[in-house]
């Protein structure tokens, strides 16, 4: 099918999907469960090929290790089914419901947004996950992984049509994007009329590409610079232990600190021993005048280092002339993805929280929770920093939209 | 300034905007309705100049006068920045806390979206209206209104910045764009890393142009299709009095009823009283075939008039088979506007609210009431049917987004 087809199938098929009952969709993700168990050496088997292709055309170790479906994958990915299925349904939930002084009771629905696009590079999980989370909160879902993942792709997407098609609902409910045409996709990122959302998975380059080319609305997140700052008063020992955490429990990912701030009260105690903890844990430190000044043998923080997403074990370290300096930093080079402030003081915790608008904002923990999981939202479909719709982790709520409801007896205008 | 200085220049003042208190927003409110009621005289006279321009130009009736500005424009244009004062400030507001196993408290508290900009037409009054809910929910934002109405919009914009200014606000918390150059339009709607949201309010044409040429998000509303279905089991007087209302109360407007559907059982009782009634009120009508069998001399409805947005003092009526039917209609031709049902029966009234999955769903009431002051909101900033963010009407609450806050105790991720 050409992008249009694809686009106008999944919109057709909305409706139907909008209105599956609850015990259909869960029906559709447990017979999903089942069958990636049962046909794990099918997967193990199509999986393979686009490993060998990957190492044949020399790509990178770490996007081979991405690529992998092995027994511990598919695990993960039937559980993720499993954790789904035991979410409350979204649709439908009423909200919140108000009375107008004609007696109008007014409330808010929630429904699905209707058809959204999955944009997404190697992890060919993906094609399980964001399927069930599209498949619960009653949306099409037109899936587009990437080339290298083509075969694995593929043959997760069978089982997908096999489970809709087994209990009875329409298998249009999701698509699978086969090319890797740079123009097919872009055709599709123009099709306003037919798809509701765009949601990049993958690295910057990605997901920059995706949004230049949208003329769809699209929920990103380019990058995670965090920050930590520790305030003159604080726990030191606690914080202390969430720094180290926030920086080295997985350094790779977007909610890692890349940035530690501390208040010059109290940086010629903390920083030796946090300086110390971190480096015998193998973190390399950047750190600013001042902080080198306290602590020898740093390297030199330079400008550019504020604004860098490491995604590795080196750290930034500034020390800052109270909390306000610290917002102002992160203001200046903060993502807007998380942040946390260690502190003892009541009135700069408020304050940290309130004027720092990043999409998670931490008083004494770890950068290292905002996650869907983490957070308590049951699942996750990637972390926002658009300021729209949905700011931080989408869990199955952020893939719907409220509709007004009115209950009246007769209510006219005047 | 070009368009890169302006959406650079709000760009910087929204962290400002942002965080001004409750009481400096309302001073400012207050401020300017004082001078709103102070200069009308300066108001009327720099109107003049557009509505001569108009009428030398030989613009068309209607258009010179939405352009008007007199006595009672300015009294609801004062009137509604009094309304915006009273409303509750949505920044800051905590809306929802739940407790993790861990012992971590998360929330979602609300924060502006950051610099909005509304393009318009020739209504000189939503220069004060918008102004005032952006700033009242922290945003900044960027006017472009119509080259009609150049030198209204200047005179009131004039006040806006002397209001913001006597109480001590950032003048640049609010933008006015003067030119009418198409480049620069389309310019400023590419400066996705300035600007967070688009609202255009006018016209088809002007909303079409503007979510084409945009690649910041648009909350939109082409057009509003509306339907009222009178279910077989109704209190036929209540429908007769909420159809009536719903077609003639304001027919130029987008909740309006613009589709009449009629359960085939009451249809030959019900139709000719609501037919006599709507013609009394001067309504032309346009039927399908079994209606023409049921009511002598109604026009014939073509497969154009279900589809039709009249605007005007038309309906197009249709005798259906059931609610399935009526709830077919209504998604094949439809806008997602705002649809009713008028029924006694439970079932029926809470499947249509279910199915029927358009901004505003009402039973028995009338589809006039979808409207940001009729539904509570306050206030509104138009009418979205966009599955995305806001879908409905837009109150203060819909222009800000909310971020995850957390208080913890030393919480990790292990």
């Amino acid at each position: 099918m050409n992008a249009g087809e694809v686009a106008k199938t999944a919109r057709a098929a909305s409706d139907a999907a909008a209105h599956l009952s609850t015990e259909a969709k869960d029906r559709v993700l447990g017979t999903l469960e089942g069958l990636l168990r049962e046909r794990q050496e099918f997967l193990f088997e199509e999986n393979r090929k686009d490993i060998e292709k990957a190492k044949s055309e020399l790509l990178p170790e770490s996007l081979i290790e991405r690529l992998k479906l092995d027994a511990k994958v598919v695990d993960e990915m039937a559980a993720g089914l499993r954790d789904v299925m035991q979410l409350p349904d979204p649709v439908g939930e009423i909200v919140k419901m108000w009375k107008r002084p004609s007696g109008l009771q007014v409330g808010r629905m929630r429904i699905p947004i209707g058809v959204i696009a999955i944009i997404y590079e190697s992890r060919p999980n993906v094609t399980i996950d964001a399927f069930a989370l599209c498949l619960k909160s009653g949306n099409v879902v037109i899936l587009k992984g990437g080339k290298e993942a083509l075969y694995s792709n593929r043959a997760l997407f069978s089982l997908v049509t096999e489970a809709l098609t087994r209990c009875g609902v329409p298998a249009e409910a999701a698509q699978l994007i086969e090319t890797s045409d740079r123009a097919y996709l872009y055709e599709l990122l123009g099709l306003s009329d037919y798809i509701d959302l765009v949601i990049p998975r993958g690295g910057e380059a990605l997901i920059r590409s995706v949004a230049e080319h949208s003329r769809i609305p699209v929920l990103k997140h380019y990058k995670g610079v965090c920050a930590v700052y520790v305030d003159e008063w604080v726990d030191e020992e606690m914080a202390l232990n969430v720094c180290l955490n926030a920086k080295v429990q997985k350094p790779a990912t977007c909610n890692a600190m890349e940035t530690l701030l501390v208040h010059e009260a109290i940086a010629p105690r903390f920083l030796p021993e946090m300086v110390s903890r971190l480096r015998e844990a193998g973190v390399t430190i950047r750190g600013c005048e001042r902080a080198r000044r306290i602590v020898a043998g740093l390297d030199e923080a330079t400008e550019r280092d504020w604004q860098e997403e490491y995604l590795d074990m080196v750290l930034s370290v500034k020390v800052v002339h109270d909390m306000e300096e610290a917002i102002a930093h992160i203001r200046a080079y903060g993502s807007q993805h998380t942040d946390a402030i260690m502190t003892r003081d009541y009135h700069n915790a408020w304050r940290f929280l309130k004027e720092v608008n990043s999409s998670l904002v931490l008083v004494n923990a770890s950068t290292r929770l905002n996650d869907g999981f983490q957070l308590g939202l049951g699942a996750e479909m990637g972390i926002s920093t658009t300021r729209l719709h949905a700011f931080g982790p989408m869990g199955l709520e952020e893939l719907t939209v409220t509709k007004f409801i009115a209950f009246g007896d007769g209510q006219q205008r005047s």
